[in-house]
Parts: structure tokens; C-alpha cells; sequence
């Protein structure tokens, strides 16, 4: 797929590493050095950081070089982007859905993209084109492509990843210590997320504050719902809800 | 361990499936018949209908014989034994956590309990020789036993196994149809659970209600803390929280 691939990247101890594992061909430090002669480049720092790393790569690439990323939330980059990024970039959104609580290059696989979701973000001012050649280069790598805006993207995964995670993490943190000998193989499952670095997501909620608390408020509507027919002792709403989602679990697959 | 082991049953087909992968030498469909001559009688039938199960092999099997179940509450089948139950039965409770969202004789594994925590739960009545010859049985099969009284077994269960079945159901059951292409791993261990039999946690919950409502109770509080950090903005908090919580999961190993 790739004639080079170029690791970018801070610390020389995870760039020897990447180098190891066979993730890159080459590394360098020196972001300049690094994108020149790129037809493509990936940006893969934390969201927080995501914009500014595409405007220092922009600025120093060259004018052919596509530029994606592939972080977590997506409309608060599209805003830092928008009117600071010139027009003759080409930037395309993008978010692989194939993360783990794991990280670094020692987490690295081949496979990693294989049949799971990408979704790219144009935006009104993203080319065709550049969209089109940003979805080629996912499919490539095993992955189904998907196409939805900054916001509908932002909306869905505060259900499907965000508010899970917030979940899991109140569980884990919630867990009283002389009670963890008991938590068994649906414990650990559940709240597996939770082991994920704590600055990575703290940025993933802040820059998706609205969608997040938005799902919050549709999770408390559900688990009010199971709560109270606990309470009230009606066994029959109980079993209904539970039965709701046994079928929308199921419908997802293992 | 045994020499022959009894499946009873009300299905022949569960009872054939029982046969076929291994799990039982025999199967019959008449309890009378199924406890002659039996010395161990382990009740493994969903916790609404453990006691008049555990009731009727008492009623019928050999007077040295020693009676436990593998029901997920204790509490409540206490109260309903106690009583009831004649003093010269020697049964004690069990609670194996070795459960997973499948269920039936077909998902039979000879090492389940190879390193899983099977809590004893004996109480005034019980004969300190009947504990241990329980613990030996579990202990044989690979497990590691914790004794503590009925009571504590419920605390600590609501709080590492049916809070975060509800929680898992409701994130389940609140997630809207459209938004299923986008969940992926992390969603899909989260929920994982409420893929469980809905009549069968409908029973778990109801049983240990009391314990379930507080541990409702405690994740509010949590569950509250992480929204206001993010609602509020204040990003410290957030951090903190999050970094609470990946340490308690980290404790607990994969």
C-alpha cells in the first residue's frame, strides 16, 4: 500500500519501538523532515492536540499531501480547523472505531483495521476527491468505510463509546476495595474501558462535552426505568426492559 | 471426584445434550429417582425456585446426604429454608462466580471453575463439618473458596455483578437503532451481559433487591460526580476521576 512509511513522533523510546514491531520504516523526530515527500499523512496524537499537529504538518508538507487523522471527536476539530486552515489543504476527518484500553506502539497490529468501522467526516469545503482517496486508503487496510458529518458522528459515539466508557469508569471507581475479590469475568468485561489512559479520554468527554451530557440524560431515562420497576416491585415492566435489551445486545453480535 | 454424577432434569432434550457433552453419566426426569443414593446434590436451578427445589430433593434423598445450590443471592433462600427446611438436612449454600451471558447444557465446560471464587455462605444452622466437606467439593473442581454469611455474599454481589448487569442492560436497552453499526468492541464487552437469560436476572434482581437499590445508590454518586466535573468544566476533577477509576480496574488484572 505504502512504498515508506514515516513515524513522527516525540519520544525516541516509542519510535524504537514502532520501528521494532515492523509499525514504520523509518522514524524521525523532526516533523519537517518527516511529511516532506508524503502523499499522505495520518495525524494520531490525542484529540486535544489533533488540530494543531494538522496545521504545523500543513504548513510544512507538500501543497499534493492528502492529511487525515484518527481521533475520537470530531466536531470541535472541524471549528479549530475552520478559517485557520488554508483552502488549499487537503484534510479529511477520520475515526477508526478499533481502539482498546491499550496503547503505544508495542499495542501495534496488522489486522487492526481489519472489518471494523472508519468513519470519514467531510465537510462542506472537503473536495470529492479527497474524500474518495481518504475512504481508499481505509478499505485498503480492511475496513469499512462509513461517511457522516463532524456532528452525526459526535451524536452517535456519545452513545456507542463515551457514555459507555463514563459508565465503566463510575463502576470501576465506585467499586468499594474489600469487594473486589468478587468481581468475577462481567465485572472485569464491563468495565475493561476503564483501564484506558485517564488524560486521552478526559480530553475525548471535554471536546464532546454537549453529545456526551446529551447521552447522559438518555441513560438515566433507561436505568430510571429499570430502577423503578425494581422498586415498585413490578415484575413485568422489569422482565419487558430486560428483555429490550437482551434484543438490541443480540442484534449487535459477539 | 464422583463416581457417577445425576443429571435431573424437566427437558429430555437439555438432559440429552447434558449426556452427550459429558457433563452427567445419567439423566432422569423424576427427582425421587434421580437423589437415590445420592451424597452430594447440587441445585443448580434459576434462584426464584432454589428452595422448593433444594425442599423437595430433602424430602426424598438419603438422610446423610449433603444439599447446595449455585444461586447468585443467599438472603433470600435462607429466609425461605429457614423453617421449612427440617434440622437434620445438611444443606449449605454456594454461589460459584463462574457465570457468563450463556446458558444451558451445551455451553459445559469441565475447568469452569478452575480459579474462580465460589463464596460459601453458612449461617447458625449449619454444621461447621458440612462447610468444610462444601469447600472441599468446590475446592476439588479448582475453585478458590471465601465463607462469609448469606448477608454479605448479597452486599458484595450488587455491587461486582447485578449493578453492572443493570447498568449493562441499560446502556443496551437505551441505545438507539440507529446508532448499532457504530458499536464496537468496547460497547460490545460492556453490554456483553445483557445477553443473559432476561426471566432468569429478572429473579437475581428481585431476590437481592434491598443490596441492588443501595449499590444503585452508590453509583449514582460516582455516576454523578463524573457528569458535574464535565458539565462544570472543571477538568481536574475530571482527570481525577477517571484516573480513580483506572486504578481500581487495573487492580483487578484482565
Amino acid at each position: 500500500l505504502a512504498e515508506k512509511v514515516v513515524g513522527i513522533g516525540r519520544r525516541p523510546q516509542s519510535l524504537r519501538i514502532a520501528r521494532r514491531v515492523g509499525a514504520v520504516d523509518v522514524t524521525t523526530t523532526h516533523l519537517p523532515r518527516g511529511v516532506q515527500g508524503a502523499e499522505l499523512i495520518v495525524v494520531c496524537t490525542p484529540v486535544g492536540r489533533i488540530a494543531q499537529d494538522v496545521l504545523a504538518a500543513a504548513a510544512v508538507c507538500e501543497r499534493t499531501a492528502l492529511l487525515t487523522d484518527a481521533g475520537s471527536t470530531k466536531a470541535q476539530l472541524v471549528a479549530e480547523l475552520d478559517g485557520a486552515l488554508d483552502d488549499a489543504v487537503r484534510f479529511v476527518g477520520s475515526h477508526p472505531l478499533a481502539g482498546s484500553e491499550r496503547s503505544g506502539p508495542s499495542q501495534a497490529r496488522a489486522d487492526l483495521f481489519a472489518g471494523r468501522v472508519v468513519v470519514v467526516t467531510p465537510t462542506p469545503r472537503t473536495a470529492p476527491r479527497d474524500v474518495k482517496a481518504i475512504g481508499a486508503f481505509w478499505t485498503a487496510l480492511g475496513a469499512r468505510v462509513v461517511q457522516m458529518s463532524p456532528q452525526a458522528h459526535d451524536r452517535a459515539l456519545a452513545f456507542t463509546s463515551h457514555l459507555p466508557h463514563l459508565v465503566a469508569s463510575a463502576l470501576a471507581g465506585g467499586l468499594p476495595g474489600e469487594y473486589a475479590r468478587f468481581a468475577a469475568s462481567g465485572f472485569r468485561d464491563i468495565t475493561r474501558v476503564a483501564s484506558s489512559d485517564p488524560e486521552l479520554w478526559r480530553q475525548i468527554f471535554v471536546s464532546n462535552r454537549r453529545e456526551v451530557l446529551r447521552s447522559l440524560e438518555s441513560f438515566r431515562t433507561t436505568f430510571d426505568a429499570l430502577e423503578a420497576a425494581l422498586r415498585s416491585g413490578d415484575d413485568a415492566r422489569l422482565l419487558e426492559l430486560l428483555t429490550q435489551a437482551r434484543r438490541n445486545r443480540d442484534a449487535l453480535g459477539t
